[in-house]
């Protein structure tokens, strides 16, 4: 299959992934990492599965503090290719500035947004979902891409699917977006069958973006825009940016207004929210049978007496454990922690504790 | 009070405590550790309570490996005192040897013999009973201090107390020893109050000690005493000598055969055999409400998110734990342990599996 004409490839690469300290940090952040030991980075395999469909027509938007980490991860993009935010303000500006500046460079472009941070088990699915979703995004439409749940998390945010779109086989309009439920009702939600994981994809003209975004939020829009034609500008208008998500700023609101679209996919995905997800994800991959300790790293550092769970050992030394189920192990140079699967939400907390201890060195 | 006259030190000090590693090592075994975090090893305050009894008058007893650790310790011994195993033996060869030094420097001899890694609460109480043993002992009794038990443990051997000695006041005849129980049948003797905790502590006239085992491995007993007319034929006859306990050798068959005495003893004691122990112990000495975590060391290089247990940060790096209850985790700087207080019997399994795995350096 060639590439998708006109098709650029947006990737917000933020987040902290406090959830995933030690092993996420601040100055190295999640999608800097290589999270899945598959010997290329949770970036570069977003990128890589990009390619086939936008060729070079990239644009990452990061944090000034990783661009240069971009640049040497992502070696084959083009200088200008790198946006880097001089502040964090939330996936309205970053993914907005793309648009305004693809606006102005290529009046023909579909953009999509792809986290930089997210797992995706087979390229080829999600290829065939994104071409359909430009196809409809030429058509006007605010497009996002449905992941099929697996499992009822309560971890994920939800599409509600409507009705078919006639014209575009394969989309439904959007009914809503639904915040993270409880697990009950996202067990009912995937016993209607009509409920979808939202992984944050949209598939847009960066016109149509736009536009939705000055109905609700006109100032921000026009001042993106203004940025796009001078971004020698950037240092003076950036920090007037509000700080809002995507969702919240556009999807939300265009939904209620019968303006979005998705397009149902069965790839297998995953955010790696926390440890308890990213064991999921090994142990799939390696169709592990659950039984027993999964290791990410080398196995020889890794000594387990009757426990389960996932041991992260990238300090070098040996690492035992004994008598645990479920157990979380990451040990680090400077820091270990110890957690279960079902506490692995509140590995944030500890970030923040270290934080308001004065160790933020270590977050 | 004054020492007691002619009365000997005897401290074996050997043992790998393997179900205390990480922290405890071959190279560094615990009783050259400080484990309660009182500024002193546990053979330092093993010979601080004994030198008001003995002033000057021991004899240590440890392997080769471990003769230079012992002297820097206990730097105000002579080097005589200090006897080096060129293998390790058994507790009857190494006991058995100073035994057969004594007795020929000194024809009126007591000796006590106590090993380096144990934890006594109350020296006054400790000094009492031994006091008494080194009278009872003086009238051709082999004397074992018999402590008082707190709980129905499982992991002590006991002692079978019989009719009181009518012409010692304070002491009574040992109907016999008896290896661990389980936990059911510890709670029995606990409430017929006819048992105590054996804490391997004998205190017995050397010659007494010899011709006991004279009597049960004669051949043994002469090769103690040839060795001891000429250590310079150390190399040619330790290899040679039974590796067998004391208990067995002598103290069992020597209680059946109504030689034995106990002098019963409530100072707290303990030999902190594993880390539920250890965390017992701390727990007691910092009248902790066993709520929350008990750190050993630098409690700034521990954050702990609502979890319970032991943390013994000895790694210079944080240690941070979330949502595990009775956890035992110990840092060190090339390994790390997890695991949990019921568990903590099982902590030799890793070493016997490092070992097999040809990891015995971090043994």
């Amino acid at each position: 299959m060639p590439a998708i004409d006109h098709f650029w490839a947006v990737i917000p690469a933020g987040g902290a992934g406090t959830r995933l300290w030690p092993l996420s940090r601040q100055s190295s952040p999640k999608f800097l990492r290589d999270l899945t030991g598959s010997g290329r980075t949770l970036l570069q395999e977003t990128h890589d599965r990009l390619v086939p469909l936008a060729e070079d027509r990239f644009v990452v938007v990061t944090g000034a503090a990783h661009r240069e980490a971009v640049a040497e991860q992502l070696d084959d993009l083009a200088e200008t290719a790198i946006l880097a935010e001089p502040s964090a303000r939330d996936s309205m500006a970053a993914i907005g500035l793309a648009a305004a500046l693809l606006e102005r460079t290529d009046p023909d472009a579909v953009m999509g947004s792809f986290a930089a941070d997210h797992v995706i088990d087979d390229p080829a699915v999600f290829a065939d979902a994104v071409r359909t979703a430009v196809d409809v995004a030429r058509a006007g439409w605010l497009v996002t891409l449905g992941i099929e749940p697996t499992f009822p998390s309560a971890a994920f945010g939800y599409i509600h699917v409507g009705d078919p779109l006639e014209a575009h086989p394969g989309a439904a309009a959007v009914r809503e977006f639904v915040e993270k439920p409880s697990a009950e009702v996202a067990r009912g939600y995937l016993d209607t069958g009509c409920y979808r994981w939202n992984a944050g994809m949209f598939v847009v003209r960066p016109t149509v973006l736009l536009d939705l975004l000055a109905e609700w939020h006109p100032d921000f829009a026009a001042r993106l825009r203004e940025l796009a034609a001078d971004l020698s500008r950037l240092e003076e208008i950036w920090p007037t940016l509000p700080k809002i998500a995507l969702d919240h700023a556009i999807a939300e609101p265009a939904a209620a207004a019968g303006r979005v679209a998705t397009v149902p996919a069965a790839f297998g995905w995953d955010d790696i929210g926390d440890f308890d997800s990213l064991a999921t994800l090994l142990d799939q991959a390696r169709e592990h049978d659950a039984v027993g300790t999964t290791v990410l790293g080398d196995e020889d550092l890794v000594h387990v007496v009757e426990s389960s769970g996932l041991v992260i050992p990238r300090g070098g030394r040996m690492v035992a454990v004994v008598g645990l189920d479920d157990i979380v192990v990451v040990d680090t140079p400077d820091a270990v922690l110890v957690t279960t699967r079902a506490r692995a939400q509140q590995v944030k907390q500890v970030v923040s504790g270290l934080k308001d201890a004065g160790r933020a060195d270590l977050t």
